[in-house]
Protein backbone atom coordinates (compact mmCIF):
# COMPACT_ATOMS: atom_id res chain seq x y z
CA UNK A 1 0.00 0.00 0.00
CA UNK A 2 1.36 3.22 -0.97
CA UNK A 3 -0.49 5.25 1.84
CA UNK A 4 1.48 4.55 4.96
CA UNK A 5 -1.80 6.39 7.03
CA UNK A 6 -4.34 4.56 5.11
CA UNK A 7 -2.49 1.26 6.01
CA UNK A 8 -1.91 2.14 9.39
CA UNK A 9 -5.93 2.44 9.90
CA UNK A 10 -6.70 -0.87 8.01
CA UNK A 11 -4.09 -2.60 10.32
CA UNK A 12 -5.41 -1.35 13.32
CA UNK A 13 -9.76 -1.34 12.36
CA UNK A 14 -8.41 -5.15 11.76
CA UNK A 15 -6.81 -5.44 15.32
CA UNK A 16 -9.30 -4.07 16.77
CA UNK A 17 -11.42 -6.83 15.23
CA UNK A 18 -9.43 -9.42 17.10
CA UNK A 19 -10.85 -9.39 19.90
CA UNK A 20 -9.29 -12.29 21.30
CA UNK A 21 -5.97 -9.55 21.53
CA UNK A 22 -8.14 -8.04 23.85
CA UNK A 23 -8.61 -10.88 26.03
CA UNK A 24 -5.44 -11.26 26.10
CA UNK A 25 -4.70 -7.45 27.06
CA UNK A 26 -2.50 -7.45 23.64
CA UNK A 27 -2.05 -3.81 22.23
CA UNK A 28 -0.75 -2.84 19.07
CA UNK A 29 2.68 -1.07 18.65
CA UNK A 30 4.48 0.35 15.99
CA UNK A 31 3.98 0.09 12.49
CA UNK A 32 6.24 0.03 9.26
CA UNK A 33 6.46 -0.86 6.16
CA UNK A 34 6.39 -4.76 6.30
CA UNK A 35 6.81 -4.42 10.31
CA UNK A 36 4.29 -4.95 13.01
CA UNK A 37 4.97 -4.63 16.96
CA UNK A 38 2.37 -6.23 19.35
CA UNK A 39 2.60 -6.09 23.44
CA UNK A 40 1.34 -7.95 26.34
CA UNK A 41 1.57 -7.65 29.54
CA UNK A 42 2.13 -10.95 31.48
CA UNK A 43 0.04 -12.00 34.45
CA UNK A 44 -1.94 -14.93 35.87
CA UNK A 45 -4.54 -15.61 33.53
CA UNK A 46 -2.03 -16.11 30.58
CA UNK A 47 0.04 -18.49 32.54
CA UNK A 48 0.69 -22.36 32.10
CA UNK A 49 1.32 -24.85 34.95
CA UNK A 50 4.87 -22.86 35.89
CA UNK A 51 3.82 -19.33 36.34
CA UNK A 52 5.23 -18.33 32.57
CA UNK A 53 3.05 -16.78 29.82
CA UNK A 54 1.59 -20.04 27.58
CA UNK A 55 3.13 -21.04 24.84
CA UNK A 56 -0.20 -20.14 23.17
CA UNK A 57 -0.49 -16.92 24.07
CA UNK A 58 3.25 -16.46 22.65
CA UNK A 59 2.25 -17.80 19.65
CA UNK A 60 -1.10 -15.21 19.09
CA UNK A 61 0.91 -12.32 19.82
CA UNK A 62 3.46 -13.00 17.78
CA UNK A 63 1.57 -14.87 14.97
CA UNK A 64 -0.46 -11.11 14.64
CA UNK A 65 2.72 -9.28 14.82
CA UNK A 66 3.82 -11.38 11.77
CA UNK A 67 0.41 -11.17 9.71
CA UNK A 68 0.09 -7.38 10.42
CA UNK A 69 3.72 -7.13 8.93
CA UNK A 70 2.53 -8.95 5.97
CA UNK A 71 -1.02 -7.39 5.80
CA UNK A 72 1.17 -3.58 5.27
CA UNK A 73 2.57 -4.83 2.05
CA UNK A 74 -0.54 -5.53 1.08
CA UNK A 75 -2.85 -3.71 -1.46
CA UNK A 76 -5.54 -2.14 0.42
CA UNK A 77 -8.71 -3.89 0.81
CA UNK A 78 -6.60 -7.21 1.51
CA UNK A 79 -7.32 -8.92 4.53
CA UNK A 80 -4.57 -11.75 5.74
CA UNK A 81 -4.95 -15.25 6.83
CA UNK A 82 -2.31 -17.38 8.52
CA UNK A 83 -1.49 -20.48 6.68
CA UNK A 84 0.74 -21.83 8.95
CA UNK A 85 3.28 -21.02 11.91
CA UNK A 86 6.38 -22.88 13.68
CA UNK A 87 7.16 -21.35 17.41
CA UNK A 88 10.55 -22.16 19.08
CA UNK A 89 10.81 -21.18 23.03
CA UNK A 90 14.06 -19.92 24.13
CA UNK A 91 13.32 -18.69 27.37
CA UNK A 92 10.38 -18.45 29.99
CA UNK A 93 8.20 -15.86 28.81
CA UNK A 94 7.74 -14.04 32.06
CA UNK A 95 8.72 -10.19 33.27
CA UNK A 96 7.09 -6.35 32.81
CA UNK A 97 6.19 -6.76 29.10
CA UNK A 98 6.00 -9.28 26.15
CA UNK A 99 7.35 -7.27 22.89
CA UNK A 100 6.40 -9.38 19.39
CA UNK A 101 8.28 -7.90 16.47
CA UNK A 102 6.71 -9.41 13.62
CA UNK A 103 8.81 -8.62 9.71
CA UNK A 104 8.17 -9.50 6.42
CA UNK A 105 10.89 -11.89 4.98
CA UNK A 106 9.32 -12.12 1.44
CA UNK A 107 6.44 -10.63 0.18
CA UNK A 108 4.71 -12.44 -2.82
CA UNK A 109 1.72 -11.80 -4.51
CA UNK A 110 -0.59 -14.79 -2.86
CA UNK A 111 2.17 -15.86 -0.09
CA UNK A 112 4.11 -14.11 2.59
CA UNK A 113 6.70 -15.62 4.73
CA UNK A 114 7.29 -13.73 7.82
CA UNK A 115 8.96 -14.03 10.85
CA UNK A 116 8.34 -12.65 14.78
CA UNK A 117 10.31 -12.92 17.80
CA UNK A 118 9.05 -12.23 21.14
CA UNK A 119 11.49 -10.38 24.24
CA UNK A 120 10.71 -10.27 27.28
CA UNK A 121 11.41 -6.85 28.75
CA UNK A 122 12.37 -6.96 32.42
CA UNK A 123 13.80 -3.95 34.37
CA UNK A 124 14.34 -2.33 31.16
CA UNK A 125 16.55 -5.39 29.88
CA UNK A 126 14.96 -7.55 27.03
CA UNK A 127 15.63 -11.18 26.64
CA UNK A 128 14.74 -13.35 23.97
CA UNK A 129 12.12 -16.21 24.49
CA UNK A 130 10.45 -17.02 21.12
CA UNK A 131 11.04 -16.59 17.61
CA UNK A 132 8.03 -17.55 15.05
CA UNK A 133 8.48 -18.33 10.96
CA UNK A 134 4.99 -17.89 9.22
CA UNK A 135 3.20 -18.34 5.86
CA UNK A 136 0.00 -15.99 5.52
CA UNK A 137 -2.51 -15.78 2.49
CA UNK A 138 -3.76 -13.03 1.02
CA UNK A 139 -7.50 -12.79 0.53
CA UNK A 140 -8.96 -10.02 -1.30
CA UNK B 1 4.25 -43.89 34.81
CA UNK B 2 2.58 -47.28 35.39
CA UNK B 3 -0.20 -46.25 37.67
CA UNK B 4 -2.84 -45.01 35.63
CA UNK B 5 -4.62 -43.23 38.47
CA UNK B 6 -2.00 -40.90 39.40
CA UNK B 7 -0.74 -40.38 35.64
CA UNK B 8 -4.02 -38.95 35.39
CA UNK B 9 -3.94 -36.96 38.53
CA UNK B 10 -0.61 -35.24 37.80
CA UNK B 11 -2.19 -34.17 34.31
CA UNK B 12 -5.30 -32.96 35.71
CA UNK B 13 -3.55 -31.25 38.83
CA UNK B 14 -0.67 -29.36 36.18
CA UNK B 15 -3.92 -28.69 34.16
CA UNK B 16 -5.40 -26.76 36.59
CA UNK B 17 -2.30 -25.17 37.43
CA UNK B 18 -2.29 -23.41 33.55
CA UNK B 19 -4.41 -20.26 34.29
CA UNK B 20 -4.45 -19.86 30.46
CA UNK B 21 -6.56 -22.78 29.72
CA UNK B 22 -9.38 -21.45 32.41
CA UNK B 23 -9.16 -17.83 30.64
CA UNK B 24 -9.87 -20.17 26.96
CA UNK B 25 -12.33 -21.67 29.21
CA UNK B 26 -10.18 -25.13 27.55
CA UNK B 27 -11.07 -28.11 29.50
CA UNK B 28 -9.28 -31.20 30.08
CA UNK B 29 -11.01 -34.67 28.57
CA UNK B 30 -10.20 -37.93 28.07
CA UNK B 31 -6.40 -39.28 29.05
CA UNK B 32 -5.28 -42.28 27.74
CA UNK B 33 -1.43 -43.42 27.38
CA UNK B 34 0.11 -41.06 25.25
CA UNK B 35 -2.84 -39.44 24.75
CA UNK B 36 -4.70 -36.25 25.75
CA UNK B 37 -7.95 -34.38 24.56
CA UNK B 38 -8.58 -30.71 25.42
CA UNK B 39 -11.27 -29.45 24.27
CA UNK B 40 -12.74 -25.09 24.17
CA UNK B 41 -15.98 -23.88 23.11
CA UNK B 42 -15.94 -21.16 20.52
CA UNK B 43 -16.38 -17.65 21.88
CA UNK B 44 -16.55 -14.14 20.89
CA UNK B 45 -13.38 -12.93 23.24
CA UNK B 46 -11.51 -15.92 21.19
CA UNK B 47 -11.99 -14.50 17.75
CA UNK B 48 -9.65 -13.27 15.51
CA UNK B 49 -10.84 -9.96 12.61
CA UNK B 50 -13.23 -12.66 10.85
CA UNK B 51 -15.12 -14.20 13.75
CA UNK B 52 -13.19 -17.49 13.61
CA UNK B 53 -10.96 -18.63 16.80
CA UNK B 54 -7.76 -16.99 16.99
CA UNK B 55 -4.66 -19.31 15.75
CA UNK B 56 -3.11 -18.79 18.76
CA UNK B 57 -6.06 -19.46 20.81
CA UNK B 58 -6.33 -23.14 18.41
CA UNK B 59 -2.38 -23.13 19.28
CA UNK B 60 -2.75 -23.17 22.76
CA UNK B 61 -5.29 -25.84 23.47
CA UNK B 62 -3.68 -28.19 20.68
CA UNK B 63 -0.10 -27.39 22.35
CA UNK B 64 -1.78 -28.52 25.58
CA UNK B 65 -3.14 -31.62 24.43
CA UNK B 66 0.07 -32.79 23.13
CA UNK B 67 2.43 -31.84 26.27
CA UNK B 68 -0.15 -33.32 28.45
CA UNK B 69 0.21 -36.62 25.98
CA UNK B 70 3.73 -36.63 26.55
CA UNK B 71 3.36 -35.82 30.58
CA UNK B 72 1.41 -38.84 30.69
CA UNK B 73 4.18 -41.89 29.33
CA UNK B 74 6.47 -39.99 31.66
CA UNK B 75 8.21 -41.24 34.90
CA UNK B 76 6.34 -39.79 38.09
CA UNK B 77 7.40 -36.45 39.37
CA UNK B 78 8.29 -35.19 35.72
CA UNK B 79 7.34 -31.82 34.03
CA UNK B 80 6.51 -31.40 30.26
CA UNK B 81 7.81 -27.93 28.58
CA UNK B 82 7.35 -27.00 24.84
CA UNK B 83 10.40 -26.90 22.93
CA UNK B 84 8.59 -25.57 19.28
CA UNK B 85 5.53 -26.66 17.73
CA UNK B 86 4.57 -25.93 14.49
CA UNK B 87 0.60 -25.55 13.52
CA UNK B 88 -1.24 -25.86 10.42
CA UNK B 89 -4.62 -24.87 9.84
CA UNK B 90 -6.50 -26.67 7.57
CA UNK B 91 -10.39 -24.60 8.14
CA UNK B 92 -11.84 -21.73 10.27
CA UNK B 93 -11.83 -22.61 13.92
CA UNK B 94 -15.90 -22.27 14.51
CA UNK B 95 -18.98 -24.13 15.41
CA UNK B 96 -19.78 -25.50 18.72
CA UNK B 97 -16.75 -26.86 19.84
CA UNK B 98 -13.10 -27.26 19.28
CA UNK B 99 -11.56 -30.77 19.99
CA UNK B 100 -7.62 -30.93 20.35
CA UNK B 101 -6.45 -34.59 20.19
CA UNK B 102 -2.89 -35.11 21.49
CA UNK B 103 -0.85 -37.92 20.59
CA UNK B 104 2.81 -39.40 21.25
CA UNK B 105 4.96 -40.31 17.94
CA UNK B 106 7.59 -40.93 20.03
CA UNK B 107 8.88 -40.67 23.45
CA UNK B 108 12.50 -40.09 24.45
CA UNK B 109 14.26 -40.40 27.57
CA UNK B 110 14.37 -36.28 27.52
CA UNK B 111 12.34 -35.45 23.85
CA UNK B 112 9.44 -36.25 23.23
CA UNK B 113 7.61 -35.49 20.05
CA UNK B 114 3.95 -35.38 19.60
CA UNK B 115 0.97 -34.21 17.47
CA UNK B 116 -2.14 -33.30 18.01
CA UNK B 117 -4.98 -32.50 15.56
CA UNK B 118 -8.14 -29.86 16.25
CA UNK B 119 -11.79 -30.71 14.79
CA UNK B 120 -14.19 -28.43 14.99
CA UNK B 121 -17.56 -29.69 16.03
CA UNK B 122 -21.03 -28.30 14.86
CA UNK B 123 -24.26 -30.27 14.82
CA UNK B 124 -22.53 -33.51 15.78
CA UNK B 125 -20.29 -33.41 12.47
CA UNK B 126 -16.81 -33.17 13.00
CA UNK B 127 -14.61 -31.05 10.66
CA UNK B 128 -10.76 -31.08 11.02
CA UNK B 129 -9.57 -27.04 11.15
CA UNK B 130 -5.54 -27.48 12.54
CA UNK B 131 -2.67 -30.34 13.42
CA UNK B 132 0.20 -29.32 15.30
CA UNK B 133 3.72 -31.33 15.52
CA UNK B 134 5.27 -30.18 18.50
CA UNK B 135 8.35 -31.43 20.50
CA UNK B 136 8.41 -31.25 24.65
CA UNK B 137 11.42 -31.52 26.91
CA UNK B 138 11.08 -33.56 30.29
CA UNK B 139 12.03 -31.74 33.21
CA UNK B 140 12.60 -33.93 36.21
CA UNK C 1 -7.96 -35.93 -11.18
CA UNK C 2 -10.40 -39.20 -11.81
CA UNK C 3 -8.94 -41.16 -13.78
CA UNK C 4 -6.44 -42.53 -11.95
CA UNK C 5 -3.79 -43.70 -14.85
CA UNK C 6 -3.30 -40.09 -15.77
CA UNK C 7 -2.14 -39.22 -12.58
CA UNK C 8 -0.48 -41.74 -12.22
CA UNK C 9 0.95 -41.34 -15.44
CA UNK C 10 1.48 -37.42 -14.41
CA UNK C 11 3.12 -37.98 -11.14
CA UNK C 12 5.13 -40.45 -12.55
CA UNK C 13 6.54 -38.45 -15.46
CA UNK C 14 7.26 -35.74 -12.64
CA UNK C 15 9.28 -37.84 -10.40
CA UNK C 16 11.13 -38.86 -13.58
CA UNK C 17 12.54 -35.45 -14.10
CA UNK C 18 13.14 -34.87 -10.37
CA UNK C 19 16.98 -35.47 -11.26
CA UNK C 20 17.84 -35.10 -7.40
CA UNK C 21 15.74 -38.12 -6.99
CA UNK C 22 17.98 -40.46 -9.02
CA UNK C 23 20.52 -38.56 -7.44
CA UNK C 24 19.26 -40.33 -4.03
CA UNK C 25 18.72 -43.60 -5.48
CA UNK C 26 14.90 -42.84 -4.53
CA UNK C 27 12.48 -44.49 -6.01
CA UNK C 28 8.25 -43.85 -6.45
CA UNK C 29 6.63 -46.63 -4.77
CA UNK C 30 2.77 -46.65 -4.94
CA UNK C 31 0.04 -44.09 -5.37
CA UNK C 32 -3.12 -43.62 -4.19
CA UNK C 33 -5.66 -40.47 -4.05
CA UNK C 34 -3.89 -38.20 -1.73
CA UNK C 35 -1.02 -41.05 -1.46
CA UNK C 36 2.35 -41.34 -2.23
CA UNK C 37 5.31 -43.46 -1.42
CA UNK C 38 8.80 -42.51 -1.88
CA UNK C 39 11.78 -45.39 -1.14
CA UNK C 40 15.74 -45.03 -0.57
CA UNK C 41 18.18 -47.47 0.29
CA UNK C 42 20.38 -46.00 2.82
CA UNK C 43 24.18 -45.93 1.46
CA UNK C 44 27.83 -44.22 2.34
CA UNK C 45 27.02 -41.19 0.22
CA UNK C 46 23.38 -40.31 1.95
CA UNK C 47 25.34 -40.10 5.28
CA UNK C 48 26.16 -37.65 8.08
CA UNK C 49 28.90 -37.92 10.21
CA UNK C 50 27.81 -40.82 12.62
CA UNK C 51 26.51 -42.78 9.53
CA UNK C 52 23.03 -42.07 9.53
CA UNK C 53 21.18 -40.90 6.25
CA UNK C 54 21.11 -37.12 6.67
CA UNK C 55 18.38 -35.35 7.40
CA UNK C 56 18.17 -33.57 4.01
CA UNK C 57 18.04 -36.37 2.51
CA UNK C 58 15.20 -38.00 4.64
CA UNK C 59 13.65 -34.54 4.11
CA UNK C 60 13.97 -34.83 0.47
CA UNK C 61 12.02 -38.08 0.45
CA UNK C 62 9.08 -36.93 2.66
CA UNK C 63 9.10 -33.96 0.95
CA UNK C 64 8.82 -35.51 -2.41
CA UNK C 65 6.10 -38.52 -1.13
CA UNK C 66 4.10 -35.65 0.22
CA UNK C 67 3.99 -33.47 -2.78
CA UNK C 68 3.38 -36.06 -5.14
CA UNK C 69 0.28 -37.06 -2.08
CA UNK C 70 -0.88 -33.46 -2.69
CA UNK C 71 -0.50 -33.52 -7.03
CA UNK C 72 -2.31 -37.03 -7.16
CA UNK C 73 -5.65 -35.04 -5.97
CA UNK C 74 -5.51 -31.74 -7.69
CA UNK C 75 -6.92 -30.96 -11.60
CA UNK C 76 -5.05 -32.72 -14.50
CA UNK C 77 -2.06 -30.33 -15.78
CA UNK C 78 -1.50 -29.09 -12.31
CA UNK C 79 1.72 -28.62 -11.38
CA UNK C 80 3.22 -28.92 -7.36
CA UNK C 81 5.71 -26.52 -5.41
CA UNK C 82 6.65 -27.07 -1.61
CA UNK C 83 6.15 -23.84 0.16
CA UNK C 84 7.22 -25.38 3.41
CA UNK C 85 7.67 -28.00 5.88
CA UNK C 86 8.88 -29.06 8.94
CA UNK C 87 10.66 -32.26 9.87
CA UNK C 88 11.22 -34.48 13.32
CA UNK C 89 13.89 -36.72 13.57
CA UNK C 90 12.17 -39.45 16.02
CA UNK C 91 15.32 -42.47 15.11
CA UNK C 92 18.29 -42.65 13.32
CA UNK C 93 17.94 -43.31 9.22
CA UNK C 94 18.97 -46.25 8.56
CA UNK C 95 18.84 -50.10 8.39
CA UNK C 96 17.84 -51.66 4.40
CA UNK C 97 15.48 -49.20 3.12
CA UNK C 98 13.90 -46.23 3.76
CA UNK C 99 9.69 -45.35 2.84
CA UNK C 100 8.42 -41.95 2.90
CA UNK C 101 4.66 -42.38 3.12
CA UNK C 102 3.09 -38.95 2.26
CA UNK C 103 -1.03 -38.29 2.69
CA UNK C 104 -2.97 -35.42 2.66
CA UNK C 105 -4.52 -33.64 5.20
CA UNK C 106 -6.32 -31.28 3.29
CA UNK C 107 -6.92 -30.76 -0.35
CA UNK C 108 -7.58 -27.19 -1.07
CA UNK C 109 -8.22 -24.79 -4.48
CA UNK C 110 -4.82 -23.08 -3.99
CA UNK C 111 -2.95 -24.78 -0.98
CA UNK C 112 -2.83 -28.32 0.07
CA UNK C 113 -1.27 -29.57 3.49
CA UNK C 114 0.29 -32.95 3.53
CA UNK C 115 2.70 -35.00 6.12
CA UNK C 116 4.99 -37.67 5.54
CA UNK C 117 6.17 -40.49 7.71
CA UNK C 118 9.61 -41.97 7.48
CA UNK C 119 10.14 -45.87 8.44
CA UNK C 120 13.35 -47.54 8.35
CA UNK C 121 13.09 -51.18 7.73
CA UNK C 122 15.34 -53.58 8.61
CA UNK C 123 15.12 -57.35 8.69
CA UNK C 124 11.27 -56.78 7.74
CA UNK C 125 10.80 -54.46 10.70
CA UNK C 126 9.80 -51.08 10.09
CA UNK C 127 10.89 -48.45 12.71
CA UNK C 128 9.47 -44.62 12.45
CA UNK C 129 12.81 -42.46 11.75
CA UNK C 130 10.71 -39.23 11.15
CA UNK C 131 7.88 -37.10 10.39
CA UNK C 132 6.70 -33.83 8.22
CA UNK C 133 4.31 -31.46 7.95
CA UNK C 134 3.71 -29.43 5.12
CA UNK C 135 2.23 -27.02 2.87
CA UNK C 136 2.44 -27.26 -0.93
CA UNK C 137 0.97 -24.82 -3.72
CA UNK C 138 -0.72 -25.85 -7.20
CA UNK C 139 0.73 -24.06 -10.17
CA UNK C 140 -1.48 -24.37 -13.24
CA UNK D 1 34.54 -23.91 22.74
CA UNK D 2 37.31 -21.07 23.98
CA UNK D 3 40.07 -22.05 21.09
CA UNK D 4 38.96 -20.98 18.01
CA UNK D 5 41.22 -23.11 16.48
CA UNK D 6 40.29 -26.06 18.11
CA UNK D 7 36.63 -25.31 17.39
CA UNK D 8 37.46 -24.79 13.34
CA UNK D 9 39.44 -28.26 13.49
CA UNK D 10 36.24 -30.21 15.21
CA UNK D 11 33.43 -28.83 13.02
CA UNK D 12 35.50 -29.19 9.47
CA UNK D 13 36.33 -33.22 10.85
CA UNK D 14 32.07 -33.47 11.38
CA UNK D 15 31.77 -31.82 7.79
CA UNK D 16 33.90 -34.05 6.13
CA UNK D 17 32.38 -37.25 7.87
CA UNK D 18 29.29 -35.84 6.32
CA UNK D 19 29.57 -38.00 3.16
CA UNK D 20 25.69 -36.29 1.54
CA UNK D 21 27.54 -33.46 1.78
CA UNK D 22 30.16 -34.21 -1.05
CA UNK D 23 27.50 -36.18 -2.57
CA UNK D 24 25.67 -32.89 -2.86
CA UNK D 25 29.09 -30.70 -3.79
CA UNK D 26 28.76 -29.04 -1.03
CA UNK D 27 31.53 -27.11 1.37
CA UNK D 28 32.24 -25.85 4.63
CA UNK D 29 33.09 -22.18 4.32
CA UNK D 30 33.37 -19.25 6.85
CA UNK D 31 33.21 -20.27 10.74
CA UNK D 32 32.83 -17.86 13.79
CA UNK D 33 31.24 -18.06 16.86
CA UNK D 34 27.70 -19.26 16.57
CA UNK D 35 27.83 -18.98 12.57
CA UNK D 36 28.95 -20.95 9.85
CA UNK D 37 27.96 -21.20 6.24
CA UNK D 38 27.82 -24.21 3.60
CA UNK D 39 28.10 -23.67 -0.11
CA UNK D 40 26.88 -25.87 -2.66
CA UNK D 41 26.43 -24.95 -6.53
CA UNK D 42 23.82 -25.61 -8.61
CA UNK D 43 23.76 -28.46 -10.87
CA UNK D 44 21.71 -31.02 -12.89
CA UNK D 45 21.56 -33.80 -10.28
CA UNK D 46 19.94 -32.09 -7.50
CA UNK D 47 17.34 -30.45 -9.37
CA UNK D 48 13.44 -30.31 -9.30
CA UNK D 49 10.43 -31.47 -11.59
CA UNK D 50 11.36 -27.63 -12.59
CA UNK D 51 15.42 -27.88 -12.62
CA UNK D 52 15.51 -25.86 -9.31
CA UNK D 53 17.79 -27.32 -6.82
CA UNK D 54 15.51 -29.71 -4.55
CA UNK D 55 14.17 -28.28 -1.77
CA UNK D 56 15.37 -31.41 0.23
CA UNK D 57 19.02 -30.33 -1.02
CA UNK D 58 18.51 -26.85 -0.21
CA UNK D 59 17.39 -28.15 3.57
CA UNK D 60 20.48 -30.71 3.80
CA UNK D 61 22.58 -27.48 4.01
CA UNK D 62 20.55 -25.46 5.93
CA UNK D 63 20.73 -27.95 8.00
CA UNK D 64 24.19 -28.76 8.29
CA UNK D 65 25.31 -24.66 8.22
CA UNK D 66 22.85 -24.35 11.27
CA UNK D 67 24.14 -27.73 13.37
CA UNK D 68 27.62 -26.60 12.84
CA UNK D 69 26.31 -23.11 14.19
CA UNK D 70 25.45 -24.90 16.85
CA UNK D 71 28.47 -27.26 17.04
CA UNK D 72 31.08 -24.53 17.22
CA UNK D 73 29.75 -23.20 20.19
CA UNK D 74 29.47 -26.67 22.56
CA UNK D 75 31.79 -27.95 24.61
CA UNK D 76 34.53 -29.47 23.13
CA UNK D 77 34.42 -33.09 21.97
CA UNK D 78 30.66 -32.78 21.78
CA UNK D 79 28.36 -34.15 19.06
CA UNK D 80 25.54 -32.39 17.78
CA UNK D 81 22.19 -34.01 16.23
CA UNK D 82 19.45 -32.15 14.70
CA UNK D 83 16.34 -32.37 16.29
CA UNK D 84 13.82 -31.21 14.04
CA UNK D 85 13.84 -28.07 11.19
CA UNK D 86 11.21 -25.98 9.50
CA UNK D 87 12.21 -24.98 6.19
CA UNK D 88 10.03 -21.87 3.91
CA UNK D 89 11.02 -21.81 0.61
CA UNK D 90 10.88 -17.94 -0.48
CA UNK D 91 12.42 -18.21 -4.19
CA UNK D 92 13.75 -20.71 -6.37
CA UNK D 93 17.02 -21.95 -6.10
CA UNK D 94 19.62 -21.87 -9.04
CA UNK D 95 22.12 -19.80 -10.05
CA UNK D 96 25.76 -19.65 -9.92
CA UNK D 97 25.90 -20.96 -5.88
CA UNK D 98 23.83 -21.44 -2.90
CA UNK D 99 25.00 -19.79 0.47
CA UNK D 100 23.62 -21.27 3.59
CA UNK D 101 24.25 -19.21 6.63
CA UNK D 102 23.58 -20.49 10.20
CA UNK D 103 23.31 -18.81 13.00
CA UNK D 104 22.81 -20.01 16.45
CA UNK D 105 19.77 -17.85 18.34
CA UNK D 106 20.09 -19.19 22.06
CA UNK D 107 22.70 -22.07 23.20
CA UNK D 108 21.71 -23.71 25.94
CA UNK D 109 23.15 -26.38 27.87
CA UNK D 110 21.18 -29.54 25.70
CA UNK D 111 19.24 -27.78 23.40
CA UNK D 112 20.06 -24.96 20.55
CA UNK D 113 17.70 -22.86 18.71
CA UNK D 114 19.52 -21.71 15.23
CA UNK D 115 18.59 -20.23 12.06
CA UNK D 116 19.72 -20.28 8.42
CA UNK D 117 19.32 -18.27 5.54
CA UNK D 118 19.82 -19.90 1.89
CA UNK D 119 20.25 -17.31 -0.59
CA UNK D 120 21.52 -17.73 -4.78
CA UNK D 121 24.41 -16.20 -5.82
CA UNK D 122 23.85 -14.67 -9.62
CA UNK D 123 25.97 -12.68 -11.02
CA UNK D 124 27.28 -11.35 -8.03
CA UNK D 125 23.50 -10.44 -6.39
CA UNK D 126 22.23 -12.28 -3.82
CA UNK D 127 18.65 -13.29 -3.80
CA UNK D 128 17.27 -14.86 -0.31
CA UNK D 129 15.83 -18.32 -1.06
CA UNK D 130 15.46 -20.14 1.96
CA UNK D 131 14.95 -19.78 5.60
CA UNK D 132 15.65 -22.90 8.15
CA UNK D 133 13.94 -22.85 11.85
CA UNK D 134 15.71 -25.53 13.68
CA UNK D 135 16.66 -27.14 17.06
CA UNK D 136 19.47 -29.25 17.53
CA UNK D 137 20.86 -31.47 20.83
CA UNK D 138 24.34 -31.93 22.25
CA UNK D 139 25.40 -35.58 22.38
CA UNK D 140 28.37 -35.34 25.20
Amino acid sequence: MEDADAVEAQVRASFARQLFMRHLGAELGELGEGLCTVTCRPRGELTQQHGFVHAGAVAAIADSAAGYAALSLMPAGSEVLTVEFKLNLLAPAEGDLLIARGRVLRAGRTLTVAEATVSALRDAEETACAVLLSTLIRRA
